[in-house]
Parts: structure tokens; sequence; C-alpha cells
């Protein structure tokens, strides 16, 4: 296999995993560049990397340049991937910037890799809501047609970056020290904090705002699951509506997935799906659901908890849950680099 | 008002509530007994309590048995509540076991008070996670008629028992030990514990199963909001289907409730019908989505984010917020009693 240039743009919570991701799957670099704000040494695992500020020339010579992105603010490839295009690398984003403009393949490999060659120099990641969704619904919307999604998500904080994900641990470790040997009736639990990182307490609690309020009382991310989603099954008629929920779990996501078909299926049948979808592992014995804690560091999307609605035709419910770093940011742009050597 | 004498069947997290809600309601008490498996001195806040063990011949003079009731296993009701109600005591019951009995009456008095009165010296009080639903919903339904509910639920450890809350508390205290000072990416998040009291670990997890799993793969927990809001509602033509997941918080559960009027509604109009509902707090203003945090020791049902769903007619999303304990179980049943001296 051809060896090519890769720069990872960005060293947060993605960025991170990236060059994790690049490693473990031995990507086949015949070099490496990490870009960030501001340049600095910084180490992964037990692994020394030199992070360079990041410039617009700094692309000269690279073939895939994967920007981390991020999906709050407007990501670093708005100011660089033009430049970087034009010295010739593809770039593939995972901030939602580019998501879903036109000329832009938003990209889930397992779903869609057949748009990948359609580029004009940047690929889009989907957020990582919609990715795991996906995943765990192609198969089930190619062989039967999807008519319905309604998706509730229980999602990890590293999802809003490491600041997040701090400061879950920062608030929960001062509850304990607070409370500790009291009486859970009588914990103090409501801490003062500036929630800079999330708006509200997340310890102990859950936030019913992923992203920020917009349009018919949609958050942000709420909005993204259902568009990018009709995007990449290349479907807007699919009736997709979303409730998304931060929750206090460090990693990987958790999605209460409710859908219906269009031609007639069976639980057998979707079952069968289910067991013969890539990246897809499917617990059929009942007992067996996933667990965030179990799937974190994990590849693929975990689902189980597959049942009918016995009070409607073609309707079921799954329970999926896949890291939200990997599959749903690190991993899936790290694949889609993948296709674009094949 | 006639003061009347008041028996309290257990001491667990909820009987423990149902002792300070009797005393911050100011509920007319003639005398008031504690009854547990064995007989001790306990403390509630700062009142003491002498609990005696429960036997057939305890209840002679009781007018009113609030049993505490348990989710899981066979409640103290099954062996007492025959000779309770013999002795000329109405026996609330807080239990599982009688919910669905033909002449047992299953009450929340915000929605269907009514019922108290056909009783045959039984009421039940449902499960927690209907009663807020059930308590949400109860306008929308009277006014335009649900057709179909799809539920979500994010519950506390409390509804599983002080054991629960517990081991939340005890698994969170080990992890923050074990990890104090160690960067987020590397923390040591799985720990080993009997998990006996929730069956998966749920410091920093979610767990996609409340209750045991029965048939067509639904929990029983699933089958309770289904059933019970069936009789609550007086119509089991309601199609009702429910994914129910613990998530680490101490107290109050969320609901994430996805509803299809069969007469024609309108975003404003069902927001009307929230505005004026018994016992609910409706959040208008987008950003003040409720929170279980917030929402802890709180006696009302707090609802946010209702909207639309754009792709479905007299389709809308809420999201539902209460004290488990509260008007999930020990108010409620309260309420109940305080209709029965009316």
């Amino acid at each position: 296999m051809k060896k090519v240039n890769v720069a990872v743009v960005g060293v947060g919570a993605v960025g991170i995993e990236m060059l994790k991701v690049l490693k473990r799957r031995n990507f086949p670099l015949a070099g490496l560049k990490v870009f960030a704000r501001s340049s600095r040494k910084i180490k992964v695992d037990n692994d020394a990397y030199q992070v360079e500020e990041i410039s617009s020339s700094g692309f000269k010579g690279i073939d895939i340049a994967l920007f981390a992105g991020t999906e709050g603010e407007k990501g670093a490839a708005v100011l660089y991937a033009p430049e970087a295009i034009k010295q010739g690398a593809v770039v593939i984003d995972n901030g939602a910037d580019f998501r879903l403009k036109d000329n832009v393949p938003l990209v889930v490999p397992e779903v869609n890799k057949e748009k990948i060659s359609s580029h004009k120099g940047l690929i889009a990641n989907p957020n990582c809501t919609t990715i795991q969704m996906v995943t765990a619904l192609a198969q089930i919307h190619k062989q039967f047609g999807l008519g319905q999604i309604i998706l509730t998500s229980f999602q990890a904080t590293s999802g809003a970056g490491k600041k997040a994900s701090a400061a879950l641990a920062k608030e929960t470790e001062e509850i304990i020290k607070r409370n500790t040997g009291r009486d859970i009736d009588n914990w103090d639990k409501k801490i003062d904090s500036d929630f800079s990182a999330l708006g509200r307490q997340i310890a102990f609690n859950v936030i019913a705002k992923i992203g920020s309020f917009g349009s018919e009382g949609y958050t942000s991310e709420e909005k993204k699951v259902v568009n990018e989603t009709h995007k990449i099954f290349g479907d807007n008629t699919i009736k997709i509506t979303a409730t998304c929920v931060r929750v206090p779990v460090h990693r990987s996501h958790s999605e209460a997935v409710y859908f219906t078909t269009r031609r007639d299926s069976s639980l057998e049948k979707i079952a069968n799906a289910l067991s013969n979808s890539e990246g897809v592992i499917f617990y059929k014995e009942q007992n067996s659901f996933p667990q965030p804690l179990v799937c974190e560091g994990k590849e693929e999307v975990f689902v189980g908890r597959l049942r009918q609605d016995p009070a409607n035709k073609n309707s079921y419910w799954l329970f999926c849950v896949s890291d939200n770093l990997l599959k749903g940011a690190a991993l899936n742009a790290v694949q889609i680099a993948e296709c674009l050597l094949l």
C-alpha cells in the first residue's frame, strides 16, 4: 500500500484519538504532522509528538489532512481547509461547518463510502450522535426502508470536549469530598461553579440541552441528527426527530432509537439485518444490552434491546452504544482516509 | 378536619419520605404508627420515631395504612393488607402487587381522583415513572385525546431503593479516589463490586434495564408504564411503548416523551393545556428546561422542551422531571390519603 503524508489538525479530545487510531490501525504514514494553535511537545500513550503552530503554508506536501474540528464553534477547517486543499491535500473534517454543503460528501464508510470519490477536496465526518445511529440502522434502511426515526440520546461529556469531561470529574470529586461518610439522603449535591463547559452542573444530573437552541425549540445537536441522517441516507422523506440529553458519563454515547420501516418487516428479519451489519456488534441475548462503560475504547457500534412495538406495525426499538470519540469521530475520519488509499 | 390514625409500613427510601411528607403537609394525625420487619428507633430529620415490628394484629384502630412497598419483590401489602383492611383500615399501597387488579383503583389525584371512592379497602399508587408521565399528559389527553406515547426514561438510582443509591455513592467514591489527579483520558473507571443493587456498575455508566426482562424483550418497568397508563387514563387503545434506562443520578427521574394527539391540536394549545395542568410546572422558555438536581425535594412535575415534530401532524416532544420519591411515590400516596379525608 502506498504511504501518504498525513496532518492531524487539533489536539483536543478528538485529535488525540486520531493520533492513537492512526497508530493502532497501522495507517501507512510516509510522514505525520500535528498542528494546533500553538507549538508544543505532547505525549500520547508513550509516543511523543511535536505539535506545530498551524499556518496556511504548513500543508505543503500533505496528502490527507484530518481536522479534529469542534461541534460548537467554527472549526479550524473554515480558516485552513481551503489553503490545504489548494496545496493538494484532501481534507477530512470532523467539524460541523461543511457537512451540509452540496459539494461535500458526508460519509460513514459502512453506510455510504461510495460518496467519497465525488469529493472536491473536502469530505465531512458527521456528528457523533448521527454516526452511531446511521451505522446501526443502515442495513435496516437498505432492506426495508426507514419511514420514521425517533431518537433519544444519552450523551457523554467528552462529546463537548476535554473541558466538559474535566468538569464532570471536578464536580464529582467536589461532591464526593463534601459528602464522604454522610447518609445519601442528606447529601449536598449542588455545587458552585461557573459551569462554563456545559452550562449546568452535570455531576449527578442530566442536561436536556446539547449545543444551542435554534428554531422550533430544537437544539443544534437535535437538528444535526435530522439533517445529517437525511444527507447520509440520501432520503429527505424519512421522518426523523430527536431529543438529545447530556448524562454524567465520560465517554460513549447511548441511544434509544424507535424506528418504523416502510416495507413489511419482522423482528427476525430486523435481527438478521443487524447481525449482518458492517461495524455493528449485535447482542441477540436480551440480557447482554450494551453499556457505555463497556463500549469505551472499542471501535464498533453495539446494538441491543431490539424489540417490536406490539402496538404499531413494522415498528421497533433498539438501544445502541458507541465510543463517541472513536466511531463517533476519530475512527470514522481515519476510516474515510483509509478508503482514500484504496 | 377530622383527625385520623395512620400507619406507615416500611422505612426504606419511600417510607422515610412518607413520614416527611405527612409532617410537612400537616396531615391531620390522631396517631401515627410506623411498622417494619423489626422494631427499632429511627430519626428522620430531627424527629424520632418508634418503629414497631409489623404484625397482622397491629392495624387495630388504624384508619389509613400507607404501605411504602417495593417495585421488585412482593411487597408487605401482600402479607398484611388483607388483615389491615379487615380491621377497618384503608390501605394505600405503593407496591406493584395490586395495581392492575380489577377492583383496585390506581390513582394519581391530579388525573383520576374520582376513582378513589370506588375502593374496596385498597387503593394502589402507580409506579414512579408512570405517575410523572400521566401527570404531565393528563390535560393534553383530556383535551385532545392521546393516540400514541413513546417514552424514554432517565431514572434515578433511588427508584431501586436506598441500596442502589448507596451503590452509586460508593462506586463513584472509589473511582474518584483511584483517579484523583489523573488525566481524565487515563481514568480507570471500571471497578470490581458485586453490583447486587443494580446488576451493573452505575457510576459513570447507564444501564438500559430496569426491573426484570419479560416477554417480547420488554422489562417489567417498561410494561408497567404501558399497563398502568392504560388503566389510569381508562383507555387501552392508546399506543404506548417505553425504553427505561437507569442513569447515575441519585434522585428525580427525567423523561423524554414523544406523543401524538388524536384530535387536532397545535403547539399553542398544548402549551396552554400544560400551563393549566394541576401539579405541573411548565417552563415556557426554552432555556429553562427541568433538571433532576433542581427538581429534587419538590412536589410538582416539571415540564419543559415542548416542541412540535415538524414531520408528523399533531405530534410533540416534552421533557419532564419529577422527584421519584415524592410525586413518584410518597407524596402521591399521601395525596390519595388526603382525598380520603374530604
